[in-house]
């Protein structure tokens, strides 16, 4: 949990009766290479903070090719979010790409601990500004971006992901063969 | 301002003071249709809401050819976000399609309330939270969705806009031709 505290400190500073009741509200869960967190189908009944390991998530087509929505490392929160937030079906898979650790936050956990703590509101407030500035950003990648452009912003953005994930996962997210992965590499 | 009142108090309940105090915070601004909010290397000063009207924001790229990152009609929050959040130059085009009237925000007001007011960071909070669930879900359409999958989301999503706007830019929006966009109109 010492990690969840350095986390929320980057934003925002807590006592020690603070954190002893945010912490009453994540549990820890171990997470093995290749299982997944959520399939198409399920509840998303959790928030997830990596504390360890890295992640994939991914949406599948019908004829089953997978498309990588983003990869999630160490201190990167992720869920499906529109049907955690929306109490939806997910209609996307996380699976872990090598041994994990993470935490598990409820939507009622969220909500609670933002309505009870101005602090953790604002905590909240200031990871969903970044993620959503990130996530606008990857729609004006897809949009208007060539391979090549793809590529340098991913390893500008993202460098040791670039050093630990699979290439065959990269050259998915960036939406280019192998091949053209391959050539980009070289340059 | 009243309709402002209107779009906070369908968050989180405000007496007479508080929205006095609030409403301090925004200056109203006329827009005339074809006028620009924002050109790239514009600083990005406020953060808008659209009182009236209809917006398009979009990427130029080295070509000069436009990619539609999004629309945006009454009641949407519109910015830069990483040019507003961020501090850095803006690299998108904000325009007007038909005369509007935007509320304008800075980044440092936004902030101010956000501490002043635990009711306000909860607005924003939400607002962020509506805004990130949709940029997840036009990911997964840009990846996923092939053309006819998008456009019914889109018609899904936002029926109004589908009537308002002009076919050439749903269909850039879209990533489809005009003649794909006018068979899918027709089916």
């Amino acid at each position: 949990m010492d990690k969840l505290r350095k986390h929320i400190e980057e934003v925002t500073p807590l006592t020690d009766d603070e954190f002893e009741h945010i912490k009453t509200f994540f549990t820890l869960k171990r997470v093995k290479k290749h299982q997944y967190l959520s399939q198409e189908g399920d509840e998303a009944k959790f928030e997830y903070l990596i504390l360890s390991g890295i992640f994939r998530m991914f949406h599948l087509d019908g004829d089953g090719k997978e498309h990588i929505v983003q990869f999630a490392g160490e201190n990167w929160w992720m869920a499906d979010y529109q049907a955690y937030f929306k109490a939806k079906k997910a209609d996307l898979y996380i699976t872990c790409m090598e041994d994990a650790e993470v935490l598990c936050l409820t939507l009622e956990g969220r909500e609670k601990l933002s309505a009870e703590m101005h602090k953790m509101e604002h905590f909240f407030r200031v990871k969903l500004t970044n993620g959503f500035v990130a996530l606008q950003r990857r729609i004006i990648s897809l949009l208007a971006g060539n391979p090549q452009q793809r590529y340098e912003e991913f390893g500008r953005l993202y460098p040791h992901l670039m050093q630990q994930i699979p290439k065959k996962y990269i050259a998915e997210y960036l939406g280019v063969s192998r091949e053209t992965l391959s050539r980009l590499y070289a340059k």
